[in-house]
């Protein structure tokens, strides 16, 4: 087809003088991993390029209005940024890969040659990833979730494990398929025979939301952060709707050692109390920069005596309890006191600490750690 | 949780200037529906709202330099945006929904109180969507396609009919469920009992992608559009790998009258050639501004004697051989040749002529009107 007639066809015509705005993909991942922007802005004053991975960088114009910068190699890596614009936050309207990370959306761009091949999208074997809408009685709502089952699954009659995988304060059941790259971590190491087929279940925590923003039924509205509810006994009091759904609608191994629970801040909160109430459900547990809180005030049964919890949990057997956590996470010091109460009681856990602190490089490292370590 | 922790805990820590940045959520659906619209940018000298349902608006700055703009009142219905900041295209930074169309991504909102509210996420039960790769020997690719599957599916064993539902030249398996807003539409009219339950498969038609863009093994890239290849008959050879694929992992009734083909532009085209070439497949074709060229110069088998393949077609019966377009589509013409060959043979079909032109709001609209009248 000839470019005049695609020109017609294409299906943003109402308003077609944005793409035609377009400068080039952006940005350029050069052979020896620096990274060039390029944002055109002829008018602007002052245009910034706002990253995680390096401090706010003032850009320099070209004679064309182009504003540039090359950034130092980078490590392999899923990165996030932003345009500062005369003080405007603006995204790359060159980029199209955008990604929300609780209320603001970012561009993003991938390094490889290292730990960010995993997040690459192989050509290899994919689980499929699908929203699933379930109604929790305790909760009173219909709610959303996401359900990986591995390559295989829908052709075949087999039964699997269950790894349930929880998000962050902010997050909710598109964080970990977006910013946390599960599906493509879990396909690839399942790819490279490094971890079992498994269903990995990834619920949304805030039981006052049905789903993600804009996916339930109170519309288009802007979220309103922090939700309510969410670390106060709720979710983990509804968590057996999620458990007793997927037994029922999926190929489960319905035993404590094909289970695993694990979430990152919020979702460890939630993954470290759901597993110390339920001492008898979860042979895997794993706590990525978890908000810990072992003196917890609340007054939610659920919250009440984790230390003999703990302690039940650990005389009935864990095959894996794992702690992950960044050297300079301002959760470090509730996570050294979680590693007293166990190493006071003789718990065996494994403990690995990473650079950097409560972020999601961070996160998904853990993922890629932990999951090769499940359903052995 | 109170506020300051939260801010420590959200995820988005490492540059959360953005988010501080942001107004609050824009634009506001008075209940008038006119719809106001606010953009800070103090800086800027001029600032447009470049949308699809008015001309470009210029915005005026109050005394804070916030840009502000009140529409008319505007039908119900979803729309999109951009502003234009002294030339250069911005998002919305106040508003988290985005919607990527073909190489662009622009803003939406949604009107209610009308057609609108078919788009709408409504509490009511909800099919699964899902995002499921399969090998396509033909094509010689790991392919995906999205699937949607109605409420009570994976909880039952019933067989179900199934719709094929194609998008146009630009779009991919993501554009019906997103611009398409497919699964809403799909699960309203499920819900008011206008549509039967069915399976509705969106397949990407673009025979030299995996996945769209992001989603395939060629990575981060900039979708190069147009796409070669996607109407010049490989997508039509290729099909029975997808019906195979269908009807070996779903539960499909496997009859002519359970199964239905429709699609928007190219998704069209092929559509009319998919099914004029199977004419004992399908016993529901829609097809919606389609691409037609009964006079194609292609030299693909699957496009000569268009003529006596719809006569063979209709002459083996067709329960219902459906007709949408716009008034103003450039593409009116040749859907009239098209209606000349089949009013000439005698064949029988449904044509529903809308106003505007080549545009989402209309296939949304035929895909409203088309689902009812499926598999009665």
């Amino acid at each position: 087809m000839n470019k005049p007639l695609f020109a017609l066809l294409a299906t943003s015509m109402c308003i077609n003088s944005y793409a035609q705005q377009a400068t080039p993909y952006e940005p350029i991942v050069n052979s020896d991993n620096t990274v060039t922007f390029n944002f055109k802005a002829p008018q602007a004053k002052k245009v910034e390029l706002v990253s995680d991975f390096l401090k706010v960088q003032e850009m320099s114009r070209n004679s064309e209005g182009t504003w540039t910068f090359t950034t130092p190699k980078l490590p392999s890596e899923l990165y996030k940024y932003y345009f500062n614009v005369d003080g405007t936050a603006t995204l790359d309207v060159g980029n199209i890969y955008r990604i929300r990370d609780g209320g603001s959306i970012m561009n993003y761009f991938l390094v490889g040659g290292g730990q960010g091949d995993f997040y690459k999208v192989n050509d290899v074997k994919h689980g499929t990833v699908a929203k699933v809408w379930y109604y929790s009685p305790i909760v009173g709502k219909n709610r959303r979730m996401t359900v990986y089952t591995p390559a295989g699954y829908e052709s075949g009659k087999g039964k699997y494990p269950v790894l349930y995988l929880l998000h962050g304060s902010g997050g909710d059941e598109n964080a970990w398929p977006e910013l946390g790259r599960a599906a493509q971590i879990i396909d690839n190491l399942i790819a490279q025979g490094k971890a079992k087929p498994m269903i990995v279940v990834i619920p949304n925590g805030n039981v006052d939301q049905q789903a993600a923003p804009g996916e339930g039924a109170i519309g288009l509205v802007s979220p309103d952060m922090p939700l309510p509810h969410s670390m106060e006994g709720s979710f983990e009091s509804s968590f057996s709707d999620i458990t007793t759904f997927v037994n029922k609608t999926y190929r489960t191994i319905k035993k404590k050692d094909s289970r695993a629970i694990a979430g990152l801040s919020m979702g460890g909160y939630h993954s470290l109390y759901i597993s110390a109430n339920n001492p008898d459900d979860y042979g895997y547990v794993g706590l990525f920069s978890a908000a810990v809180w072992p003196e917890s005030k609340n007054d939610s049964p659920i919250y009440v005596d984790l230390k003999g919890k703990l302690k039940t949990q650990f005389s009935k057997g864990v095959k894996l309890y794992w702690i992950g956590i960044g050297k300079d996470d301002f959760l470090q010091n509730e996570n050294k006191d979680l590693r007293k109460i166990l190493d006071g009681q003789g718990d065996k856990y494994t403990y690995f600490e990473s650079g950097g602190g409560h972020m999601w490089a961070n996160w998904r490292l853990y993922l890629t750690q932990f999951l090769p370590l499940l359903f052995k």
